[in-house]
């Protein structure tokens, strides 16, 4: 019988638990009795295309197993998406040979919305062109927005960092706030969705606990409601922490960091929503103030990783190879929370070509109000997802990881040019 | 026998492991036989000008412990100098109002330089005007610029969390840089110092590992070295970390953030480091950048902190009541190194008035020919600060933290306006 081979790539932005998933497809195929060799392709879908193709049997399995708490995407990711075959007609017919090269029956894609777009036209154009492969789409994004999963691997770690560092720093300020500090800022991602900015949430306890003030993509920025929010809770409770997420915009959808001329970090890139409302707040209340961007940190936060999300992670990667060994293509494992009152969680899956292009924000239910806090239903939400640590061993005081070989398979095609 | 009272007091900006010296400070003097009961003043200095004291005796004794993983400053530090005898009599004879009316005998002010000079005027103070108060300074400070001690409690921890988040984050912007970001930059604090960009070289095992390019406010900042530099690195590396000081200054010793006209984060007020070299990186060489500036999170993130810091920090606490027992005043707990190779630190202590208004900076033999990376000897004194993980126990997903019940003593004075 000749069985095929599977390739696994990382896509998109990477997260501090995406190699966990990467062990999951590794572990689960080479206990596999139908799918013969794993391959990992270098940077993603590119990797593919250019026949860049790392021969995952030559690594250590203790390797593999340390990409538990390795975080980054130890292969390579890439942002690049695939239009439709009309469009790349040319980069389609070269993945078909390159699969057809290497006898790749199964293709493994571990990426948000566009990389779930992706392996479902991949899995649709290799069945009409004859080269049937079976695409499975993993979940991964620290955004939270993927849908029909319960929750994206990757953002209950993300959530975890923003609670402890906002818990943190709400420390810190409180002790200097009389003489020095009366506001901080911390800018945390989610471009569209507010999930990750929802998470400092959970560091407040009880009614006026810090964080005062969240700002999420979902709710229109209003300059006269911020600053009266701000100076009131100044006033009453001596200090005021604020998280905004990057994608903070007003109701005509400008983002807050590109509104106005700034020289030192515009560009469209966002990121610059901390010193632009610490400048707002200078102004108009003259309070010192303190910004953080935690920007990379937070998503590679994998020494305050959640057990949780780990566990997920893993488990979608795993069980992305079951779903491929039942003879399934173009669907992607998702998360499905338990009814009971005890957090429970079980893998199911969905139809690619139903995730692409939807983006899953932060239902109405789920913010307060007045638009600057989260509701009881969103912590409901939120806080299994942070739950457990699961901390890297540390060598020489600093977190270990997985050092990889890397070893490229021998190419068997003519260069490519992307 | 009259056995005095004391006072704790926190000065200037706080860090993770302050109340770990809190404790230290706190249990010694439960047992000691010579000083009676131990009060804390609210907002360092301020409280006891204002007669605005805690109780301390009425804590439950594990809220107590649980200073020893709770960030910030548990009893309100603040940024108030005392100048000389002349410019501000007022204050100081109501100081000694203070330490009469409550009977107070030793007083333990956990600072940086600035915290030992006054100490040791007080000290001096009292002693010349009749009710003489022995002043024990005790050491803290991130920026890890005290003189005589081998470092300071506080920056180990910091150390610890730099070094790790450079790791991280590096791990990260490795696997995207083909398609997307190059260069990534992670602004540390330090105004004059740059002991915690330098601890970010930890992160580096082998030569070219990043971090490839550290800022420290030491070393001139050379535009034109730096771009090279910067060049250099993505085209052989494929990507730059830096970590740059927020206190990076030209040879004029103007400071970077402030050097050009940035409407949204000058302000003198330091941080924004980070988004002025991203802007340099982007108009000169183009390459798409992140950066973050970690500002209140590295300081406050007692969920990483070194285990070596925080004995440490507990040891200064304790070590200071010893000497007030001792009958010293005006004397300074210090760390002293030992000399084997197995890292090894004892206590001695340093005389006050030598400590004010000296900063240590980072030696030349510790930054590399070139400026922009530590050295071997660099690394071999700040390898042992990081050792050790003293995870806080975690409640809900986030960390615990102790819950006081700060009950000020009854005032028994009129009311003092600053």
């Amino acid at each position: 019988m000749n069985k095929k081979n599977a390739i696994y790539a990382q896509s998109g932005g990477v997260t501090s638990v995406i190699n966990a998933t990467a062990t999951g497809v590794i572990q689960a195929v080479s206990k596999s009795k139908k799918i013969n060799r794993i391959f990992a392709a270098k940077n993603g879908i590119l990797g593919v295309l250019r026949e860049e193709i790392y021969d995952v049997s030559k690594e250590n399995v203790k390797e593999i197993e340390k990409l538990l708490f390795t975080p980054g995407g130890a292969f390579g990711s890439c942002r690049y998406k695939l239009k439709n075959f009309k469009e790349q007609k040319k980069e389609y017919l070269r993945l078909i040979e390159v699969f057809k090269a290497h006898n790749i029956g199964y293709f493994f894609y571990n990426g948000g919305g566009d990389s779930q777009d992706t392996a479902n036209k991949i899995s649709e154009i290799t069945t009409k062109l004859d080269w049937p492969v079976q695409c499975i789409g993993i979940p991964k994004t620290v955004d939270n927005d993927l849908p029909f999963t319960d929750n994206s691997p990757g953002f209950g770690s993300v959530a975890k960092y923003v609670a402890t560092s906002t818990l943190e720093a709400s420390l810190d300020i409180a002790s200097m706030a009389e003489t020095s500090t009366k506001v901080f800022i911390l800018e945390v991602m989610g471009r569209h969705a507010g999930w990750i900015a929802a998470s400092a949430g959970l560091a407040a306890d009880k009614k006026n606990d810090p964080p005062h003030v969240i700002i999420f993509p979902e709710v229109p920025f209003n300059k006269t409601l911020f600053l009266k929010k701000v100076k009131k809770t100044v006033l009453q409770e001596g200090y005021c922490v604020i998280v905004a997420s990057e994608g903070a915009q007003y109701k005509n959808g400008k983002f807050l960091a590109e509104a106005e001329k700034q020289d030192a970090f515009g560009h469209k890139q966002l990121g610059g929503v901390a010193p632009f409302l610490a400048n707002l707040i200078d102004t108009n209340l003259g309070y010192k103030f303190h910004w953080s961007v935690s920007d990379y940190l937070q998503r590679s936060a994998r020494h305050i990783a959640s057990k949780v999300d780990l566990d997920q992670a893993y488990e979608v990667g795993k069980s992305a190879v079951k779903y491929a060994e039942k003879g399934e293509s173009a669907v992607m494992p998702i998360i499905v929370r338990g009814k009971g009152k005890k957090y429970t969680w079980r893998i199911s899956k969905a139809p690619l070509n139903k995730i692409a292009n939807i983006e899953k924000k932060m239902p109405k239910k789920y913010i307060s109000s007045k638009g600057f806090g989260i509701t009881k239903a969103c912590k409901d939400y939120l806080l299994p997802l942070i739950q457990g640590e699961a901390y890297p061993p540390y060598v020489k005081g600093i977190p270990d990881r997985a050092k990889l070989k890397k070893i490229l398979i021998k190419k068997k095609l003519k260069n490519f040019r992307i």
